[in-house]
């Protein structure tokens, strides 16, 4: 090795989900929304005035900011905005978890905490999921340098009622907890209500799925002014201008249509009561999920065997090769067409 | 202080240029081009799919870093791509400096140099620019951690000759090197060249200067694919999808127009040239500029009052307050009818 090599700084990156091309895919596999974005996102792209990129953007994102805290009924410097809610996620990880005590998060989640945590060289501790892969509360009881958990569980869907997040919050007033609220609008009720009270807690939430913009990466966190003020010191020494143009004036277009968000969730949530009640009808089990996605075992066919049959068939879903996961898939809920062509493979598969 | 506060990593932000709003504000503060972008760009732009915009974009960027690699003629595993050269140099002081000794940059240069060096608690030492504001290559021959500095320099505007350049790389075989050169296509001679010898040099480019496109922030580096495969393993443990949709799709179209960016250059460098000497007829002086800027001190006039006489006229340029700058403006090149703004208002000012 050389002498220069010597002194990088050694990681094992995320693995991001593939993102194959090509008109004939049904592609379940990153949680993506089926649906395109609001009308107004894309009569915004046409009216864009291409001269202005050669302008630095706002580097506060006063416009998103803005909208983002008149729809959540929060204050402009309540809110921090990144480069989807990773950027959101890891700028709090640099920011908040800096006691040099572990941070807690469950073993089984988003699988990018451990990667900040290592990257940044926090310490961290993995209370164990339930049989039933919930949370257990109580595990989140002990002296910490901070919590983080997604609500609802990914991969797992799970929703944490929100008495039980306020439990943890109660216990942990010493140390910031981060709520990764990346699936709340498919079901679930959002902590955001819960910063009022506590000033430790930061809500974290994406365009990427509720809102079908995952390709222009936006993510948002609200909490304590306090809170936000420290995220954007530390982006602030990071990258002055993170929010480019196009998503400033895209992201705000899609919070302004409330009634296109409502169709778009109720469709989803409609198409996954179904997919549930089908996958059940088929042999599998799974958490009963609150999210945009079933995380689904069977109870005969091996998870592995099934999504390189799915592969093979151009349905892609996601699949986890480790402890507790192996035999599950998580299955992005598409459009019910897609989700047809799925049942249909897997009756004939299964058979 | 709350208990929880205490845990916040602290850092000084870097202090980005104001972006003031208003089509009769001469902005001349943030070395942004005066031309809009190729002409492509506005087309992609009208012709991009919305509905594609909820598909995550892809992590690779391959599109980008493809048109990329061929117009510098390296290969693809020796490019890295991210959100401006600010999210690049950032990624690369959390990778490459990383040994605990001191990283070597002048101590005037990009100011958010130390920025990165504190946030990620990098120690690091400020050689003195010699009293014409030059880069002493040899005050870089020492034992260090690495080793950044701007070529050509900001806000000096001075260009350090290839040939210092290589031999600040031959003295640091065992450290990275990076050459920022976001104003390199004004003037200067790229080290892109060097990268095939020295295998420890990283080049950082923007195209927010010459190409026009700060509004998008797309940045990147060139070097060995040892390199570049670290800087990626660290972007894909902080955030696995930086560059946006719109971004890899018009950045693509900004390179390929070269007859475009070549005359845009032109056009800069030719107005930069009159700047000098209309300014030097004001009774300016200042280094020998290879930027899109010049870095100005008048021999009567005191830079601060003038900074504000300039502002209260709706001409914005940039005033570092700190010793040594304290007397000089870095005024951004514009066009030519701009800069003839600033001059008549100069001209009147100064009698």
């Amino acid at each position: 090795m050389k002498l220069w090599e010597e002194n990088i700084r050694r990681v094992v990156p995320y693995t991001p989900g593939e993102q194959p091309a090509g008109e004939s895919i049904i592609k379940l596999n990153t949680n993506e929304n089926p649906y395109p974005p609001a009308l107004g996102v894309k009569k915004a792209m046409q009216d864009m005035d291409a001269g202005r990129l050669r302008k630095y953007p706002d580097p506060a994102a006063q416009s998103l900011v803005g909208c983002l805290a008149d729809y959540y009924g929060v204050g402009q410097d309540q809110v921090f905005v990144g480069v989807g809610s990773d950027d959101v996620l890891a700028t709090a990880f640099l920011t908040f978890f800096h006691s040099g005590k572990p941070v807690l998060f469950p073993d089984i989640s988003y699988s990018f905490y451990p990667v900040w945590a290592d990257l940044f060289r926090i310490p961290y501790e993995t209370p164990a999921l339930d049989e039933s892969f919930g949370i257990r509360a109580e595990d989140y009881y002990k002296s910490n340098g901070g919590v983080v958990f997604p609500n609802p569980n990914a991969p797992t869907g799970l929703f944490l009622p929100l008495s039980q997040v306020e439990e943890i919050l109660r216990h942990n007033q010493d140390a910031v907890v981060v709520v990764d609220e990346a699936y709340i609008d498919f079901g679930g009720t959002s902590a955001v209500g819960l910063t009022r009270r506590y000033e430790n807690l930061l809500v974290v939430q994406t365009f990427s799925k509720s809102r079908s913009l995952a390709g222009l990466r936006i993510g948002f966190a609200i909490g304590h002014k306090d809170l936000i003020r420290a995220l954007n010191d530390v982006k602030y020494s990071y990258n002055s201008y993170t929010m480019n143009i196009p998503s400033l004036i895209l992201g705000v277009e899609a919070v302004k249509d409330e009634a296109y968000f409502c169709g778009t969730l109720e469709k989803i949530m409609a198409t996954r009561e179904r997919a549930k009640a089908r996958l059940k009808g088929l042999g599998f089990s799974f958490p009963d999920s609150q999210a945009n996605f079933i995380f689904a075992s069977h109870k005969q066919a091996p998870a592995g065997e099934l999504f390189q049959a799915l592969r093979e068939n151009q349905i892609y879903v996601r699949y986890f090769k480790q402890p507790r996961l192996e035999n599950y898939l998580r299955i992005t809920i598409g459009t019910d067409e897609e989700m047809d062509k799925l049942f249909a493979f897997l009756e004939s598969y299964l058979k």
